[in-house]
């Protein structure tokens, strides 16, 4: 347990990490879904195909099924004369087979007759007659997909860890799958703090305001792949706040609290849930702005994750502390994260020796992109509907110039190509 | 009607789409909904604040509400007092009043009491007694947010067009919205047609291969906002065929059709739609490879939509000719196509005159991205497995070198930023 006395022994992120790695066993579930809801996750198997693709020898082209070697020394000027014996259509199942002389009418997909083992294209046949005349030569196996030739019966065709993309999907359902093994979204209980703040939707008595970290926060949880329960705001209470978090640890893998923007609302979770078991709070502030209020606890092996009631911030600091393993319970790259170059609109002046996290709204003139930074004077909501991501200005840098070209991780979510 | 006879009169996809456009009246639909079903989909309103956030002045930092005048002078070595007559938290609605030489103790967030015009930041003050001692003075309205400051009643928040992100949640919770009006998602009925074809999940008989194009379709559908209604696989004949897409008319605004991979599949569908209704076939084959079998009809008002039955071609197609309407239609912005550029890995041979579509694999080597052509003879659903993209070779290009940088159109759907 380290607060209160030691609120001002802030860590790094990395650090931060680390002793909350010490604690939490961050195992992805997996489930077994059908593949219309599936779309979008994580593939958690390796696909191994039981069939053969395709699972019959079938006809590439129109045309004749015939035994090749009927077909040799066939040119324009020397036809060669085959007795049409049949017919097959692609979805039926020839029952009929070939021998010497002998060809049967055959369709692009059709399976090959027993006997046949290439196909003349139609181009190159007349067509109709009970004898056919071929006016080329074609060699065994030509104008054949043979059984097994694009997916073998045993192979895997697919790697765990996978987006399940359009393509994917396809390619499943090519080896006749309607269910996958995916990593299961995981659960986030969501949790707004401060006796000021009242859930959207309801009446807004004189004194209260809107819950605003709530919404936005849930949406980050699904960006990241996560399952968001938003559990409404908490009094700035020991016994609200606790029965919350109560809440949040029974149902969910994570629980993630913001404060309000009264200054007790971040001061009372930390104390509060270190009460509630081992090994309680492990980080109280972060060496980042914004970050000082941010705390990471675990009970009982749930990681409860506190960020700044500031609703930009709130954003930026799960962007960094959270999402990075709500994308590794669902998955998905770790390293996945939105980013854009752009130029800086307004230098930036930080503090040396404290990493700084600023939220920037992007302009386009032209073909340039501008990174316009959105100081906190500009307002809590205001900040927030303008930010489309942030730069993050680094430990050893004091000033970035304006016109410098810069990063900026957008707020959107994940790049799942 | 255009068909049969008239096939070889293949349509530009610029000229496809404006015959289209003569016949089907784009109407993007309007719903409205809770906001957490609503997150990712686009406001068809603008957003307009019933509310002034903050509802109430309200203390941006702890410290005591004051009347400005009473602390003119005050300074380190000559502090003002005064009579501290009460506290307000964040969530109380203060009932008191401050006259001359009095001062209220108030947390951050908490509404400003009547008397009061600003906030002494508690740095600049002794704490806890009756008689408190003020070393600053403040300026009025000094650290008080002002009813308002942020978003006015009567003031446009969000504008119509806008995805909803995480922080447009936040900035419509703010403003107290449990709804929104968003574009409605286009409902898209998928028909897959062949004989050979059966649905992944049945059985698969003798003659018979698992379709592929109709789950890969539908999340193709789905990536740009819609709604897919997978109806199944319509064998190639004329009434089986009609059926289906009669029901796709009468539960869909789309209709979106792939043949199979037989010869007959592709040709049947056009003269059976035709019948169905006027105009019937305005589009048989588009000038692009791949593009020759695909149509374009509109039945009563509605479009349908023939794709190939080669499932890397079916989707390039829709990418090119169905998916922008479906973002239009989902109030997406049209050209939002995901992109990459890339090194083309081997040279393209293309016809001069007319367009071609290349699926390609990304690989990447070093800080280096190629795109790898992936020819037909890799086998239907090895392409697909394969294809992360495509890159369009446009009408006046034959040959595109090794090496070259291009541009690859991603399968994965939209950039929603």
């Amino acid at each position: 347990m380290v607060f209160m006395s030691e609120f001002l022994h802030v860590d790094t992120l990395e650090d931060a990490c680390a002793k909350l790695e010490k604690h939490w066993r961050i195992k992805p579930r997996k489930v077994n879904m059908p593949l219309d809801e599936a779309a979008g996750r994580v593939l958690a198997e390796d696909v191994v195909s039981k069939i053969d693709v395709p699972p019959f020898d079938r006809a590439v082209f129109d045309g004749y099924a015939v035994r090749a070697m009927d077909t040799f020394g066939a040119g324009e000027e020397s036809p060669v004369e085959l007795t049409c014996v049949g017919s097959v259509r692609a979805g039926e199942w020839p029952k009929l087979k070939i021998t010497r002389g002998q060809c049967v009418e055959i369709s692009t997909g059709a399976p090959i007759p027993r006997g046949a083992n290439a196909v003349i294209m139609v181009e190159y046949s007349t067509v109709g007659a009970k004898v056919v005349q071929i006016f080329r030569a074609v060699a065994p196996e030509e104008n054949i997909a043979k059984r097994g030739s694009e997916i073998k019966h045993g192979t895997k065709v697919l790697g765990a860890g996978g987006v399940i993309t359009p393509q994917v999907l396809g390619t499943l359902a090519a080896i006749g799958r309607k269910r996958a093994e995916v990593y299961s979204p995981p659960k986030v209980a969501v949790i707004s703090s401060g006796a000021e703040l009242v859930s959207a939707g309801s009446s807004l008595r004189w004194g209260k305001i809107y819950d605003v970290n709530g919404p936005a926060i849930c949406r980050a949880v699904e960006l990241c792949g996560g399952e968001a329960n938003y559990l409404g705001v908490a009094r700035d209470e020991p016994r609200s706040l606790a029965n919350f978090v109560k809440r949040g640890l029974a149902t969910c893998d994570v629980v993630v609290l913001s404060g309000g923007s009264s200054a007790g609302a971040g001061d009372i979770a930390p104390a509060v849930i270190d009460q509630m078991g081992k090994p309680g709070v492990i980080v109280h502030g972060l060496a980042m702005k914004p970050g000082k209020p941010a705390f990471v606890t675990v009970v009982r092996g749930k990681p409860i994750f506190g960020l700044p009631g500031y609703p930009v911030s709130a954003l930026m600091v799960f962007d960094q502390l959270v999402a990075p393993y709500l994308r590794r319970l669902s998955g998905l790259p770790r390293a996945g994260r939105a980013r854009v170059q752009a130029k800086l609109a307004s230098k930036i002046i930080s503090a040396r020796g404290r990493r700084e996290l600023v939220p920037v709204k992007l302009v386009r003139e032209g073909r340039v992109v501008y990174a316009k930074p959105l100081f906190k004077g500009s307002g809590a909501i205001t900040a927030l509907s303008l930010a489309d991501g942030y730069i993050d200005v680094l430990l050893n840098r004091e000033i970035v110039e304006e016109g410098e070209v810069i990063e900026v991780n957008l707020f959107r979510g994940v790049e799942v190509a």
